[in-house]
């Protein structure tokens, strides 16, 4: 019989993935990596059992978690991600005119066994002359650090061993300091459906270091359930207010495979169920 | 071992979901009907292995459905709906000021199960005096009906046993003759990700008897993949450009779960990855 990767979302359900071929499976200091070949999705990077993105639709997240907050802010120069490891955020970030893009990854095997199975996911963006890679841990990185940012962006896995503390208030007021003025911060923030807890404590947890706390959304089929949160801390506006002519101008020629000029502001368009359930007024 | 439920989405993908009780089995004259429980999703209507509805989550499939062809049309007072037998679009249509809705379900064990197990999806709907259900094959319904309608909905399973004719031209053509001046269908076209070719086939089948045809999106996640899509054939303008304004004023009162006024156009906003694919201009 063949195998099948179950990725776990929530109490009971799963998503499934027939695994045709496995071409990598190994252990680093962190977590269990593999690399998988499905045939709906293309080869797959797992991390613990949870699918962390697909050839298929990496570009949604990357889009998403990349573009949302580099437009959000006029002129992003300095940009940190943490965690990123697989790079596809690292090479939709670097479309933008930045200086200096810093990715601190604690786990090198990531970035080495991406760059082996998965090349076009980081395309040239470990090459990429403005980038600066960084293996170590991000929570002491935005802790001992004396360089800021325009943009911070985390990449984090689940809330599950050396990612716990990315969702925690010390982590979110380290990458506050870190910020420029009319700097802002976006984090993945999970699944609204099954870690609703886990988006409630990020937002509050960047509310009390920003003022203000922006969620938006998109649709990740490879991600259990599929709709998926992010949420931006700002020291200045509403990211969601930036103009569909901005979104537009910022991303021409960027050849982008999900987000629209419309979208940005689709995406913190929050459905009523959801909005109720983080207790933000219709 | 805990039995799971696996529904399959293209090759060597499914939802997966922990059965924790299944209240109903049985097959009638056209499928296995199921009325399952899960942890994260609740009560759950599976027909042939493929989940229809659930209680955590039906809002999304019959709002997007109901609404948005309903608020496209100036003023619907007839409604036909083609399948649909859980009742839960018939209930969102019937917030509208109809005169009539006719529902056509082959399966009448449908309407039975679910009226037994998930009686919150269809409400009061079926004793609406507004209500006319006929337990028949929509294909013929409309072939040899001398009725007409405003809005024709048709919410059909997969493509499979008797639903076949129901993504066919000949029906369509029929759907189309069946409309009264200004009127509209939309029908659930299938998962852009693993059913795009039955997606361009229902795009082709409506755009031979409507002048405008349109597809919007919506995020389900108990259909596998999530993002689902929905194709309307219009007789007269391009319902994606109903203003915001409108749609709020058409659905004030409702409660709605899903649905925005500005979600109403966002949905029409195709992502380029599907633009590109369904050969619309971006």
């Amino acid at each position: 019989m063949s195998e099948w990767l179950h990725d776990a979302g929530g109490a009971g359900f799963a998503h499934a993935y027939l695994i045709e071929e496995e071409l990598y499976r190994g252990r680093s200091a962190f977590q269990e990596i593999r690399v998988i070949v499905n045939p709906e999705f293309g080869r797959m990077l797992v991390l613990d059992d949870a699918v962390q993105t697909s050839e298929r639709d990496e570009f949604v997240y990357h889009e998403m978690l990349a573009h949302v907050p580099l437009v959000a802010h006029p002129a992003p120069r300095r940009l940190l991600i943490i965690g990123g490891g697989d790079g596809g955020l690292l090479e939709e970030a670097l479309k933008h005119p930045l200086a200096e893009a810093v990715m601190v990854e604690i786990d090198r095997e990531v970035v080495e066994v991406t760059r082996r199975f998965l090349p076009q996911i980081p395309g040239r963006a470990f090459d990429d002359p403005r980038t600066r890679l960084v293996i170590g841990d991000g929570i002491r990185y935005v802790s001992a650090s004396a360089e800021s940012f325009d943009v911070i962006l985390v990449d984090s896995t689940d809330p599950k061993g050396p990612a716990v503390g990315l969702f925690g208030e010390a982590f979110y007021a380290d990458v506050r300091r870190r910020l420029r003025p009319g700097g802002l911060a976006a984090v993945q923030s999970g699944s609204p459906l099954y870690q609703l807890e886990l988006l409630r404590a990020v937002r509050a947890g960047l509310g009390k270091v920003f003022p203000v706390v922006s969620t938006y959304l998109a649709t990740v089929p490879t991600y259990p359930g599929a709709l998926w949160s992010f949420t931006i801390g700002a020291t200045a506006g509403d990211p969601a207010h930036t103009p569909a002519e901005e979104v537009a101008r910022r991303t021409a020629g960027f050849d982008l495979q999900y987000l629209t000029p419309a979208g940005f502001r689709a995406a913190f368009d929050l459905p009523p169920f959801l909005a109720r359930d983080l207790g933000i007024a219709g």
